[in-house]
């Protein structure tokens, strides 16, 4: 191959202008039979189609009647019908052909019958109710262009016109090899019998099929390829006989078994390699002749994004689509929402960063927050409301910038209440009740003492609390106390919690108190600050006279109870303060502490917002309330 | 069935409330399995979806990398390395396990060889670079919700989470009977061994089975049924049993084969009989418990709006979406386009219409027009740039009139340039020359006066004129220098067009002059008032001291050349007067009577617009100008 200097870490825009000078559209032909057209992916016509039939090919009937000689009608009415015997009139039927022996046709509501005599209730005109043919289409007219897209319109009037088989322009064929030795096929990993327990499932050629489907182009998987490079240079070099866009999946970073790099090199000119872009900076494409080849992220962010930006564009290109470059069809945009910034965002300068956000309408103001960023993170980007893409000139977002987001499906912001609070199972389960419903609630767990602040300064409908006074003892009446007072705040108190720690099975290091774990450097597990479960555990360590420094693992942060439980669960932990319900969901052993009031507290000028009017109604709903019960340490307070 | 009165001639909003009472969601679930789904319908959630894993479910490496203990590589730096021997250390690819004899992960790029000594050059602290289990998701954490749409982010993250096989929401099953003895299979039709004279092509299914998936549901189509009440009756009672909504095709009118809405009333409760919209008016509905039946016109363009304004809102009822109705997205808008009627239009009152329209920007004003409206009319539904929608209330639209497009496919306005004057079939080819330059034309045939007229008020960015003025015998000048001499007008002669007498094969009934159409009584075919082909017959007549009365069929009206042939070969003629083009199309004898030029003007305001710009240099296309020479009868005038 050419030697040509490998373009690194380019940023976006220069990437694509590479992809547009190099690649063309492929402008083949290939001939389909609409009769056993399936699929309809979005082919475009070849060449101009010319009619091959006159439509309609004879005299059609324009109406339900008899087709009868007009001169035998004259001065015909109700009173006074003209009498045409047998034989000197046809039934036909709308769009029927007209026999030539007549030269119009009555409607049947203008007819009447006296035994086989047709009885004529109006003067008929000569030519009536007549479509001449070629009325809608002539033999020779150009029907359908070079270039026109096959639709539900125009496929029926080919057919008609005589045009089963017609030529289209071929569509890009694409391949997706995936590759690594940690990657095991999705149907081993669903089998659940432990076989997998270091492994990662292959699914990213489960998102590729789906987003090729949605952009209406053809896609075929190829088997998963070990990391050996003489396997993944066969798959390549049988890939491109047939195939126009080659990806080959995983294997992009400059690891000790990357072997993408050097296959692309191999079989291919090296265009760039490695994006300013977070996710999706380690892509490589390379350019056989029209063909490219792409080193595919492996991370399912990174994956994504790469589809996006680097993909569509190319499959586009291929495809002779103007513009090329769609990112908001890449991405399926339903809607382009302006949104202002729920808190601070830091982006990497010179980076264009790709952020997953959920929206919340509060007091007029769509609000958006990014979740988890991760490449690696599937659950942010599957519960994402959209998708924001920030400039790589940007660095800090301060709380309240704009930002532009396309959302993937339909919000419904009216109806949606915004919770900022305290993470809790029982919580996380009330949504669906609340969507039966027609309601939404997005869920943002910034902690007990994070919910307040964020009700204090109006960013969020209704916040949650279970927060342990140290002074008092008392839960979260001196906390909600010291609220705004010129405000109206409005408590519900759901239910109290079970407390306790969470020890792996047995409890083998014998943990029964926060004593326990310091002195025996136990690895704990903690929850970020502003969780009321913090709190509590600060204040046990406290009461115990135990010195944070002390607990191995302080600092070990996990948002939510049942992250905290899956350490535990896994090993990565020994013990973690949390409720009964995540020691139950994990199987662990549970050793109770205490019992905590859980409550909602909502502004009062939030309370008839009809997604918490839908919340509050939702409280009493009974299936709600046995899915509760069922999780374990929960007593209803109403 | 229940006694009920059936509605006849109901206005659609009526229509779809009665069905949003009728009707309600399937709400039915069924498994399916993720790891075998094709062609992705829009299946939604049956229920709440938990995690069976963690993700990732052991710690793993978040880079490529060498797994170690941190405690080993306190003070590292690349002058200091820590030296770590084989054994203590294992490469881990990102993403995958790290054994818990390890604490932390250095990236590749940290790390030198010595032998099988590993250099790590700076200071690792612990847990760096390890995701925790449960970081992306938990075990029992609800990771899809009843009702959520199944997309290319939501399978990845379910296959992932260990849930392969899933209850969704049935999507309704729907299938398409189609009717008739006047039908023929397409397959049939296609073949072209004349047996299908007077028969209509079988193509409403291939229309439904498009709108069906570009609208996601799933459609059966049944075998053509022929006109036998008992044989649809068995079809619908088969159909009956596994589908949710049951479509018959054809047979709505009250004819007397119509044998629709006797299935109908048998099987179902009949709730409405008639529209109040144009075309669509003759569909039945009727309803067997949840299932509807509908009768479905035949006509191709009465066919699509009924499935556009009810067989949609059922399949959305059905299935449960929110807003029932969405007329937008039934007729898959693709911009909605605020335009300006190019000419007046009636609509009949107290009854909506559907009409197709083109447009075109001309001076800044997006100006549409109505193309041919009947309900039979397969051709101006595909030329169609979009639909609008008139409401029962309005009666005359004035030109000028603003009306609401919904297009179906994105035009560029700006370089289309709107031609309208002469019929011509040399201006209908290059029309596709244009396009592959990124130009366009909308080609209106409103014959040569009124291409001028048009230009004259600033309607079209170019017209063509043939026309011959009797007093001076000249082609052309006298017309054009009628036009306001404050603008200025650029003329283009393109080429000379042989005119002629169109007769059958052999010319049976020896017709050589107009003297003759007159003394034979043949029956002729004219062009619509305005035409220069019209204006050159009424010479012709003159010349000869011939009346048009005494010409059959001098009312009969074609609008273009090939129209007319059309005509004339089909039998429904024996003469026309146009081009010879047209009679080698038809294969026609042709009589010829003159040479007449063609030309087209311009007024110089738009000579720089992108769309004329591209028309004017597409005239010198050698493959264009190849084109013409083989339709016959054309000389170029440059």
């Amino acid at each position: 191959m050419a030697l040509v200097e490998l373009k690194e870490n380019l940023d976006l825009l220069s990437a694509l202008s590479i992809l547009e000078d190099r690649f063309h559209p492929l402008d083949e032909l290939e001939e389909v039979d609409l009769l056993a057209l399936e699929g309809y992916p979005p082919i475009k016509m070849g060449v101009d189609v010319l009619s091959r039939r006159n439509l309609p090919q004879y005299p059609a009937s324009a109406v339900d009647g008899f087709a009868v000689k007009a001169a035998g009608t004259v001065n015909s009415s109700l009173r006074t019908p003209a009498r045409i015997s047998a034989g000197s009139y046809c039934w036909v039927n709308t769009g029927g052909g007209v026999d030539r022996s007549f030269d119009s046709v009555v409607m049947i509501e203008d007819t009447l019958m006296d035994g086989d005599t047709l009885l004529v209730t109006r003067t008929v005109t000569k030519g009536e109710n007549i479509r001449p043919e070629g009325e809608d289409v002539t033999k020779g007219q150009v029907i359908a262009r070079k270039g026109d897209h096959l639709d539900a319109f125009l496929i029926p009037l080919l057919i008609a016109s005589g045009n089963s088989k017609i030529s289209v322009q071929r569509l890009p064929r694409s391949v997706f090899i995936p590759t690594g030795d940690e990657i095991i096929p999705a149907e081993e990993w669903v089998r659940e019998d432990g076989q997998s327990w270091d492994r990662v499932p292959e699914t990213n050629s489960f998102m590729l099929k789906r987003l090729f489907h949605d952009w209406g182009f053809p896609l075929k998987i190829h088997g998963l390829v070990r990391d050996d490079e003489t396997l993944i240079e066969d798959a390549v070099r049988t890939a491109l006989m047939d195939h126009d866009l080659v990806i080959i999946g995983a294997g992009t970073a400059k690891g000790k078994r990357d072997h993408s790099a050097d296959v692309i090199g191999k079989f291919s000119e090296p265009l760039f390699r490695g994006l300013r872009m977070k996710p999706g900076r380690p892509v490589i494409v390379g350019s056989s002749g029209n063909r490219p080849l792409v080193a595919l992220p492996g991370f399912p962010m990174s994956a994504l994004v790469i589809c996006w930006s680097v993909i569509h564009p190319l499959l586009r290109i291929l495809n002779g689509e103007n513009p090329a470059v769609d990112l908001q069809k890449a991405v399926g945009a339903v809607e382009t929402l302006k949104t202002s910034l729920l808190m601070h965002h830091s982006s990497s300068q010179g980076v264009m960063e790709w952020i997953r956000v959920k929206c919340g309408d509060i007091g007029g103001t769509i609000y958006s927050w990014p979740l988890a960023s991760g490449a690696s993170s599937t659950f942010s980007t599957s519960d994402a409301d959209g998708f924001a893409l920030i400039g790589s000139s940007v660095l800090e977002m301060p709380k309240g910038s704009e930002i532009t987001v396309w959302t993937k499906r339909k919000i419904k912001l009216e109806k949606r209440a915004v919770y900022q609070g305290s993470n809790d199972p029982a919580i996380e389960r009330i949504v669906s009740y609340m969507r039966e419903r027609g309601g939404d609630l997005a869920v943002r767990s910034v902690g007990s003492l994070g919910g307040l602040s964020a009700l204090a300064r109006g960013e969020g409908h209704v916040a949650s609390c279970h927060l342990l006074d140290p002074e008092t003892g008392v839960y979260n009446d001196p906390f909600i106390g010291r609220l705004d007072k010129t405000r109206s705040w409005r408590r519900f108190k759901l239910f109290t919690r079970e407390q306790g720690f969470l020890v792996r099975k047995g409890n083998p290091e014998r943990i029964s108190s926060v004593r326990d774990l310091a002195d025996k450097g136990s690895i704990f597990v903690n929850r970020q600050p502003g969780a009321g479960t913090r709190v509590l555990f600060d204040q046990l360590l406290k009461e115990a006279g135990v010195q944070a420094g002390s607990i191995v693992g302080y600092d070990n942060i996990a948002i939510t109870h049942f992250e905290a439980a899956a350490r535990v669960s896994g090993g990565s932990a020994a013990v973690t303060l949390g409720v009964r319900a995540a020691a139950e969901a994990f199987d662990t052993d549970f050793i109770p502490v205490t019992e905590e009031d859980f409550e909602l507290v909502i502004p009062e000028e939030f309370i008839s917002h009809p997604g918490i009017e839908i919340l509050l109604e939702t409280l009493n709903d009974g299936r709600w309330r046995r899915e509760v019960d069922s999780l374990g340490g929960y007593r209803w307070a109403f």
